[in-house]
């Protein structure tokens, strides 16, 4: 079993480095500039300073308007610019200036030292350096931080690290509890069947998908078997071990239920509109085990080759940029994401989670133990509740709303929950479409008015403090009063 | 002008090290373990672990019990545990666990590296990682964090990064303010002088102290002259240069009005109750210049010779151990402490706090370029506003005073402010004396009731917060929400 293989439906937000170009990026997002922060934060002796890439964008901006701050993630920062569009709505009603920030060690703030400072702490500070040295330049407005899954997971940590710099946070699908201990680690693969299950076909595509993993394995216990599986998948070299392409698979589920947007999209490549609609639509009906690969392979090129430009499928491919390893080692030091399976109440294969042996592939990979309850102590979910201000969303479709915040009890009364039915992975901060449900339209709305008051609060809150001269007077007013 | 000589006031909290015998701790501070945490919490890579001192009481715990942790500061450990008897009452009337934790570089949890990891951001991340520690060993109930001082800002920082694992905190004296643009920098000697000026001595006290530095000067001038100072002040090494004495004798009025307690203490060397008094009793009439010497000796001496056991005076002492010298680095790191003085307002000689001659110094004593605004944006007051749960206590006495929390405003509501008027330096986080005025009293009482108001709160939190069977309900019940 492949331990680390199961957080490529995260990782794969990063694919599109391959899929896209980024040179058709909108003018949106080609105003790139370079902040020089602290490469260490925490020690006192380190000086060196490491570049992190910046993008900004004025044209909504009015002199004392508030600041709108993408926390960059896993990935190029102009990828998450680009499928952002939500930042530009709300920008343009709040007369706002608009920050994506790269978080280091991605896109192309990478410094070569083997992920000596790759940490979410370091990341924080970073940004957190940014928004001061902004302030001091004259932006003066309140400012709200905004994210999508890791970079939501940001924004909210960046809300309770760092509440006075930040009025407020958007965490859009964000798996602020996909920590052990706190979740059920079955969720992942649960939501994601579920995600199948409600489709125009049913448990079918579901119960079909079930049974590939056995009919692969019976399949490729054969040379000639092997041989039919590389024909079928089309795979650039012939597959000599079935697991690759089982792992693959899980993997296109899981990412296929993640972008289940109702809008053609290349966010991870280029997929059709509800893509898991139509992938099922090849599973819809009980298939026999004979039958099924070509149905099979059929549903997964929805995800890896809808366009059919693909000429054939790397299974050894598993990202070679550094940002898909990145990702990966955060997972190997503080970010330890617990999976499991039965393959009864969802559709794939029994996995289980121990962090021993997380731990030990940890080790093989990155020679790196990971810290299993850092996070969870960190970045609390607790702490959230206590200093709120934090908005939660989640989409049910999206496999990683099993670890988000979903209840107003768990979110406690300071922070705000949206929890979008027919939501894939944060469908909300993404651009006005009129394919949008009408629940994500009115979350957007919602989601700029709760904005409009945390901007008021803070403005408020800024105009009530000059508390200095009121504590001046208190402490060189009151004599005599040491009467012994 | 020695502008590092500024923080000695401070720092002369450590030097009871020299003065104050180890070997007499009581029973209470005597049971003493190391625990192994990082080395480096935030980088990737450092697998190092550092050995922290940690002072255990269990006398008065009952199983279920809150745990009230001390965040020990600068200096040994056993130190603050001896002089923080106030844990001891609020022990036994809570049943408490009680642990003082030694800050790494200091006492004896000190690695050889030049400083390369001393830090309160490190500091903290090993409280934590202790509690942690401790939560998993059983010990479940909710965690008071207690500190002076230095150690009082890390109980507030302390609170406002983990609230997941401190309900509250107790700030005592603790000049969270005491940072660049957050307050008046002649806050400190002007307090000082205050507490001079308010004895039976009156203006004379003061007056005669604002006229010894150029008394000083003026007899220090000539060879004679300097022989004679050598003289009055019992000095170890002739008087070639009189800036260090001047320089001493401003730490010397500082410190002893931080340690102007109403009964004989050995905190910080030997002195008598209202030790301002005492010394003021020597200066209160108007003196001329040739008859100020030796009375000017008589008060400086109620400090640094009380007991009359001192052979000679080290004017080149400025404490030759670790600890004081990294607190001095501290404050050429993260903690930039600004003081500054007019000689009107305040008895002093007139000093000037301008950041480029103060980066100066420390890049010539250290080699290190402090972070003029690190300390107000990581620990900021506006953030222990938002969170709240903590006391903020300071001593009007205090010279300290002047940095800290002391209006309600500054405080915000959902933090308690303690301003004790016949306080010096956390005299309420001592043992109870029958010496103590009674707003003291009153005010540990206060101090008592407060923490049981936050241990029955996280108590109640708890047990309201078995949140993820709702929300497991949430995610596996709400079938068919995908129609499209």
């Amino acid at each position: 079993m492949r331990v680390l293989g199961l957080f490529l439906s995260l990782a794969a937000a990063l694919k599109p480095l391959k899929y896209s170009s980024l040179e058709s990026y909108s003018d949106f997002c080609s105003e790139i500039s370079t902040f020089e922060a602290e490469y260490d934060h925490f020690s006192t002796r380190n000086t060196q300073k490491i570049e992190i890439r910046v993008i900004t964008d004025d044209r909504f901006y009015q002199a004392g308007g508030p600041v709108l701050f993408y926390t960059g993630n896993e990935g190029d920062v102009q990828l998450f610019c680009e499928n952002t569009g939500f930042m530009r709505k709300a920008g343009k009603e709040l007369n706002a200036k608009l920050v994506f920030m790269e978080h280091r060690y991605y896109g192309k703030s990478i410094p070569d030292d083997k992920n000596l400072y790759l940490s979410a702490e370091q990341a924080l500070a970073d940004y957190a350096e940014y928004l001061v040295h902004l302030k001091s330049s004259g932006v003066t407005g309140p400012v709200i931080a905004m994210g999508g899954s890791y970079g939501g997971m940001l924004a909210a940590y960046f809300r309770i690290k760092y509440p006075n710099l930040v009025a407020g946070a958007i965490a859009g699908s964000a798996p602020v509890k996909f920590l052990p201990g706190l979740f059920d680690c079955r969720g992942f693969y649960r939501v994601t069947t579920r995600t199948f299950t409600n489709t125009p076909s049913g448990h079918f595509c579901s119960d079909n998908i079930r049974k590939s993993w056995e009919t692969i394995k019976l399949i490729g216990a054969h040379m000639v078997g092997k041989r039919t599986l590389s024909e079928v998948f089309r795979t650039c070299d012939p597959i000599t071990d079935v697991e690759p392409l089982l792992d693959f698979l899980e993997d296109v589920w899981g990412t296929l239920a993640m972008m289940d947007y109702p809008y053609p999209t290349n966010f991870v490549g280029d997929v059709p509109g509800w893509p898991v609609n139509v992938a099922c639509s090849h599973l819809d009906h009980d298939i026999n085990q004979e039958e099924l690969l070509e149905p099979l392979r059929d549903a997964a090129s929805v995800y890896y080759n809808y366009t059919g430009d693909l000429a054939c499928l790397d299974l050894g491919d598993e990202g070679g940029d550094l940002g898909y390893n990145n990702w990966y080692f955060q997972t190997c030091t503080e970010f330890v994401f617990p999976f499991c399976s039965d393959g009864k109440e969802d559709m794939f294969r029994v996995h289980t989670y121990d962090f021993p042996s997380y731990s030990t592939n940890c080790q093989q990979t990155f020679g790196t133990t990971p810290r299993e309850h850092w996070a969870e102590m960190f970045f609390s979910v607790e702490t959230m509740k206590t200093i709120g201000g934090i908005i939660f969303s989640n989409g049910l479709l999206d496999p990683w709303s099993s670890g988000g915040v979903l209840t107003q009890e768990e979110a406690g009364p300071r922070n705000y929950i949206f929890i979008l039915s027919k939501g894939a992975h944060h469908l909300d901060l993404r651009a006005d479409n009129p394919a949008d449900p009408e629940e994500v339209t009115l979350a957007r709305t919602e989601y700029i008015s709760i904005m409009k008051n945390w901007i008021a609060e803070s403005i408020s809150k800024t105009a009530s403090s000059s508390i200095s001269d009121s504590s001046k007077k208190l402490l060189f007013s009151s004599k005599k009063v040491h009467g012994a």
